[in-house]
């Protein structure tokens, strides 16, 4: 049973645990800073299919297929998979996962997607209406390129405070037994439009939406950043990181101290020449389902608070004027 | 709290109550059979916009006011909304609802969408996360066209199997206290391939997944059809209606007595020359929140299925040469 607290906060009450995770990244991802936590990486980016569309469906297969494998379970002994992800109409997880036969709940939160997948699954558990559930989503540079900006072959130069979407998939196990981290809490975001237009500064449209999460997210919980080991955002990059500094400072909370981008974790931004940092939904997936899962094993972590930013608009949107509203979801993860 | 029956349903124990709906929808709906029944309806394709993308997000905005205004609610007082579209990441939900300031849950199932948002919506209440939550979905002939298809400018012949996609909007306010029929049970799909490949036959697409969430359901709660009043399927069409009547006769099951299709109830196939029926999430949408509820309030239901049909596809995974997956999502409703 759920109990909502202050606005908008969600306390678990069966504290859903993160039993399994699996991540699958791709070779830059593999030789950046953090790359040796990476359960598997693939060295084409093909990942051996015909097209990047399909090599981002395998990608969210295999991160499945890893989670499941670590703890012995099968497709059949999962209730619900929750996933979702940034091509047209989502099919990255319809065609990754379609094979598995688990009952499907297809999100669309952009690169808030991971944090909106377990915080879904976790409510899900607390309900009693599933046992064990699987949150899942991935992101492929090539095939995000090609969708939102420009097709690989034209070379077009990226701006500097573009960021890069990451290649690779997270995917963790939640269930109301067993032994793992757990989810506390949970908070979902509003949408939130601060009219910025630029496509190339995702870290702008993203950073008043992790503001306006957080800030309910305290309020509701009465605690402060002091009170989590880290706090992470999805893909806020370098630019939003500064911007979300300076909002919340605003809101009278200092973030510098206990923060951290998963963006600005996953490449060495000027070693590997990537600009603002790490983006789409398989940025925070695996840095989730690796990373972040290995330092609650070693015992360094006990509290975080996970949210993912997500940046909602499509070509279509843009090419029309509109502007790039953003929505970002957070976890709550103790052990 | 929800009780897992059988493998794939679940049942709510708090009964979560639909205390509003609404729904707009286009010029020809509105001229189609069940016309009368709407809250509303525009007669430009428009709707004042300047895209026909803009005009779904104002139906969609529409829909959920008009729902709001019936019982008195204003957005603060909603605690999530449910909602996605066929448009690419799904902008008719996220640039139609941003104004509202509701945490902001985005889905993607296809024309599966509001079964799948009221299913998600119920658990949530049923959880004690929500007291209020709304579920919406939108679509729009127009913009689906040159998404999906053709810019209609093309003026493209379509094929006899083809459906019309329907333009409208439907949002119902789910509520853990009030009045009116409630959400019993609720049976989330999963996804199913039979190798349909044809983009102008969504209904044989759609009609295994449809057969696969049904047979669970009977299974799950050993039930027959004969035990509601109607089971209704979101739009299946006449092609996947009568592949649905075989597959379920295989599983020995007689669906015909008691079976209504919303895309077959919204137009009048011949006279309206729409070919094979209506489509699209705004299809089941419209005709729950108008045409099912009224029945409802008559006396005429006390319990019925409502289960919206989704296809899988994107013109991207059609061109690469993919088949079209289905999924399909139940809810039953009674009084």
């Amino acid at each position: 049973m759920a109990v909502k607290i202050g606005k908008r906060t969600i306390e678990l009450q069966t504290k859903p645990k993160i039993i399994s995770y699996g991540s699958i990244v791709g070779k830059l991802e593999h030789e950046g800073p953090i790359g040796h936590e990476f359960d598997k990486h693939i060295t084409d980016s093909f990942f051996g299919e015909k097209s990047f569309e399909k090599a981002e469906s395998k990608l969210q297969k295999t991160a499945v297929e890893i989670a499941l494998e670590k703890v012995n379970l099968k497709p059949c002994d999962i209730d619900k998979i929750f996933a979702g992800d940034l091509l047209n109409q989502c099919i990255g997880s319809s065609f990754g996962l379609k094979s598995f036969g688990i009952p499907f709940i297809g999100l669309y939160g952009a690169c808030s997607t991971m944090a909106l997948s377990a915080g879904l699954a976790s409510i899900f558990i607390d309900s009693g209406a599933t046992e064990k559930a699987i949150a899942v989503t991935s992101s492929h540079f090539c095939s995000a390129e090609r969708q939102y900006r420009f097709p690989l072959n034209y070379g077009s130069q990226r701006t500097p405070n573009a960021q890069r979407t990451v290649t690779g998939s997270g995917a963790i196990i939640l269930s109301n037994e067993g032994e793992g981290p757990y989810i506390d809490k949970v908070t979902f975001g509003e949408i939130t439009d601060y009219d910025i237009t630029d496509v190339n500064n995702m870290g702008a449209a993203m950073a008043p939406s992790a503001c306006d999460t957080l800030k309910h997210f305290f309020e509701d919980t009465n605690t402060t950043p002091e009170d989590y080991d880290v706090i992470y955002t999805g893909d806020l990059g370098s630019v939003g990181t500064l911007l979300l500094y300076e909002l919340m400072s605003r809101e009278g909370y200092d973030l510098k101290c206990r923060h951290a981008d998963c963006g600005l974790l996953i490449f060495d931004n000027e070693g590997q020449d990537v600009h603002a940092g790490g983006s789409g939904c398989g940025c925070s997936a695996s840095v989730l389902a690796s990373f972040i899962m290995h330092r609650f094993e070693s015992g360094d972590f006990k509290n975080i608070l996970f949210m993912s930013t997500g940046a909602l608009l499509s070509p279509t949107s843009s090419f029309q004027g509109e502007s790039i509203p953003g929505v970002s979801h957070l976890i709550n993860i103790k052990i």
